[in-house]
């Protein structure tokens, strides 16, 4: 089949298009390779169109003629879709909330941040002295860099030898794909300096965060958890959301795990070694954003970023016991985060607290680059969580049905958390009922699945299918395997969802759920070199995941 | 295959879902139908999946089993895709136009389009003395209305006379799936009762327009050109685009003829018969709109309804002598049309001048129904034709080997026109390259087949093929065909292309281009039957169409 495949067409950058007259784009003229058609002759070619044997060859050899493999199928285009998923911008009135000037500077937008926080108390660690990880806050790190307990350098010294200890014998937790401790020395010391001269960017100066391989991040390749995608397509410099976290003065300590190609939500990498749950290293630490949630579970960072297009941040921030947030599509610049689909995929935040969660976001959130489409205004709002009246009035959506489809022990756990809110706040929960969940769970898949297979088209040409794990390539597989049909009609699905969530927000203001319906399952032996495919437990995991927003409310 | 295909489901409105805690909607729990795999089970799966024999199958088995048959690939689901066309919009700053207030009523915005036109000349059906036909214009109509030379009524009969002569022997042109004359008479004595009273609604009170039976029209049942979907979907009402024409007055006058599911350019239908060129009934009139274009052309009505998915009113107005006018994306509302397709396809106008296109424009545009997404703002500029000074600076961009590619007869006709613009007006041609233009036409093409196919796809499991006309069913044939990669690339396609365009329009204000390669041909007898596929005659009237942009510069 290699020699009958035809080569798709690169095309170029539009900027170096030359439109003028003297320009030398070939014009093609159309070379449309079908006879004319009517009576007997017509009703052959419908036959053989629509026979199980022939029409597949026939509808290849149409397409190849015609040339829609060189054109479209196997070409490599670089520009996003022309659609953006529709999110009809509601301006509620909302109390003890303000609005961030989207334009202010990520340092300027973290500041406005800290300003809705309660005032730091002295002894936030206090709070995990029966854990079994001391994890420092943003705001412990920032006071004790001010206060002189500790520097910047001092951290990323015992960043990196905490780094070392824990990937090596007898723990063996893969948490980095790439980090340089040369380079992770060199921005404490900038910003150690800083604050010598007293004069830090921001809460988030010398702080260190770790990003999702899946996100360009000087000096790093971008692997995407794979072994060959950064070699074709090589890092070119910092991704947006990176920068406005550089830009904060945050010290970037390196790439972290993650399932190759984001394929499922075990984290599992054959490539590059399993990112164990730190709280159990026999466990998984879940998916696709393994790394980054086992670093904040580890206490090795405060947050780190990660990218979800399917829970691959919450899930892995569930099954690793940090918070995970996936903003509303349009929040987040996606400029130099890798196209592993266009309308799903967000980089999210997983932090060990809401309140650094809330940092993060404030940092990397604001105007997108001008060629990123939204339909969402640049407003941001931001919870006054400082406010001395707690929010009040929140309305619980509950599901129960859903809610309880999961085992035991979590569903306790979930339903005490929400009896303390709403005891301790006066909320009050709401019964709904939210239909064809089932139906979302695959009309989520059919999208993230095609988006994916067409991302990969062109490279999986020049790729032998054995580059990748088993896993991610019986995944490939199967993301190649939808029609077209099979995509709108999940687009048209999603429509149809939003108007039934449109109708539950107008009765509650959150939908409350457990993230996942169990907790982290212990590494088998043989997945550590295949990879795993376990789309039962990954599907408990999995489905309890509300696809059309990017809304969660972790649980713990 | 019958007894194995899964039945889809059939999803009912979403107001009629019940979101409360007592609703009787089914939790369906995930049921994931695939074993767990490590190691060596892993390794066989991808092998499987990867066969070219077995692969299909399993695919097929894997999508039945996890219901994705049921629940998305054959299900009924009325919502549109989750996303629109983004036109980013430029708001330039225009010479010689006035903005017009979208609230305004059609019957309002009627008026303010007949102000922006020059005063009406006693004269102008001298115009056509040298012409075979004598056609009235709107302003003709609305004059001979008012000083009494004739009534509603009046024009109705004659109407309903010359339509039954011109189907009949030897003419035969079929222009109406259907028409009823008693509907027509009582809309007209409404009419002529209010020009005795004094108080006509509007210029288009009492003139006559017809409609594409693709546009529902009380009280005319909706066939799309085809024998079976007014019975699947019954037309239950005035597509908003009908409702405000009769608004203003204006007499709906029947179902005009079109291409099965406008699925081809030639216009023919084997259901309901030819409606042939009334300036050689041996020729094609161009499709899909052909009998829209063909009531126009004949003088029946000085204007009507098509709808544009890929040249579908632009190239039968060329090919009849007419204007033809496609609206961009988002102007028109597009309910109570049939849902063939959700991105590419647009309700136009078929006029016998461009003043009357602009007049019926003017009437159905405005702000779209609340539920139908664009990412328009609701502005409308209008031309200020009566300007003194003539429209000044126009720029028309020329891309010569596209200009140039067509019959010799074309090329010198439409270079005289260009000609004559620049003479006349001082306008000036700037010379351009558009490059990819061929990619651009298979990119709309899996566009357009793959939303029809999604379309129709809930139908045609219950609907045996040979309900379809034979070339409207080889085309249904390769709509199916394309996989969710090709259909993602032609979104990214266009994308680029809009930047492309984009970049033409900062040199030009316009781009010229001959509508069709070619005049229309003559129809030949096997196609009556059988209806015709000619993709290589197709392709050359199709070619020469701009698909991103609803722009046509119809030149005559």
């Amino acid at each position: 089949m290699g020699l009958l495949r035809a080569a798709g067409v690169v095309y170029k950058p539009v900027e170096q298009l030359d439109l003028g007259p003297d320009s030398n784009e070939i014009y093609v003229e159309a070379d449309i390779k079908a006879p004319r058609m009517g009576g007997l002759l017509a009703k052959i070619f419908a036959w053989i169109l629509e026979s199980r044997i022939f029409g597949a060859l026939a509808f290849y050899i149409l397409k190849r003629l015609n040339r829609v493999h060189k054109f479209i199928s196997n070409a490599t285009v670089e520009e996003p879709p022309m659609f953006v998923p529709l999110h009809p911008y509601v301006d509620l009135d909302e109390q003890e909330v303000i609005e961030i000037d989207s334009d202010a500077s990520p340092a300027e937008r973290v500041q406005q941040a800290m300003n809705c926080l309660p005032l730091t108390s002295e002894n936030s660690l206090d709070a995990f002295k029966f854990s079994c990880f001391r994890r420092w806050t943003i705001a412990d790190y920032s006071r004790a860099y001010r206060n002189g307990e500790i520097t910047p350098l001092k951290v990323a010294e015992r960043f990196i030898y905490a780094v070392h200890e824990s990937s090596s014998r007898p723990l063996s937790i893969a948490f980095f794909i790439n980090y340089d401790a040369e380079d992770i020395l060199r921005q404490a010391t900038e910003s150690t300096l800083r604050y010598e001269r007293g004069a830090p960017i921001s809460a988030l100066d010398g702080v260190p965060i770790a990003v999702k391989d899946e996100i360009d991040c000087s000096p790093y390749p971008t692997t995407g958890g794979t072994k060959w995608l950064h070699k074709v397509r090589p890092c070119t410099g910092d991704a947006c959301c990176v920068a406005r976290l550089r830009s904060c003065g945050a010290i970037l300590v390196g790439k972290t795990n993650m399932h190759e190609l984001g394929a499922t939500p075990s984290g599992i990498n054959p490539h590059y070694g399993p990112p164990r749950n730190p709280y159990d290293p026999s466990r998984i630490s879940g998916g696709s954003s393994s790394g980054s949630a086992a670093v904040v579970c580890a206490g090795l960072c405060p947050a780190a970023l990660g990218v979800d297009g399917g829970g691959s941040v919450r899930m892995p921030a569930s099954l690793s016991g940090v918070v995970g947030f996936k903003p509303t599509f349009g929040r987040i610049p996606h400029s130099g985060v890798l196209p592993l689909n266009w309308t799903v995929g967000m980089v999210g935040v997983l932090a060990g607290t809401l309140e650094d969660a809330f940092i993060v976001y404030a940092a990397i959130s604001g105007h997108l680059p001008s060629h990123e489409p939204t339909t969402l205004p640049p407003k941001i709002h931001f919870p006054l969580l400082n406010s001395t009246n707690p929010i009040s009035n929140i309305k619980l959506a509950i599901y129960g049905e859903w809610f309880n489809d999961c085992n035991e022990e979590i569903r306790l756990c979930c339903s005490n958390a929400v009896q303390l809110l709403c005891e301790r706040y006066n909320w009050k929960t709401v019964e709904v009922t939210i239909p064809e969940l089932e139906v979302m769970r695959l009309a989520h898949y059919v999208t993230i699945g095609s988006e994916c297979s067409t991302a990969l088209s062109s490279h999986l040409e020049n790729l032998g299918r054995s580059e990748f794990g088993w896993d991610a390539r019986v995944v490939v597989d199967i993301y190649g395997a939808f029609n077209s049909n099979e995509y709108i009609k999940a687009q048209k699905l999603r429509y149809r969802h939003m108007q039934i969530h449109n109708k539950i927000f107008a009765k509650a203001d959150v939908i409350v759920t457990p993230t996942t319906g169990m907790t982290a399952y212990s590494i088998s032996k043989n997945a550590l070199k295949t990879g795993e495919l376990d789309y039962v437990n990954g599907g408990i995991v999995h489905h309890r995941l509300q696809k059309t927003k990017g809304f969660l409310r972790h649980t713990r």
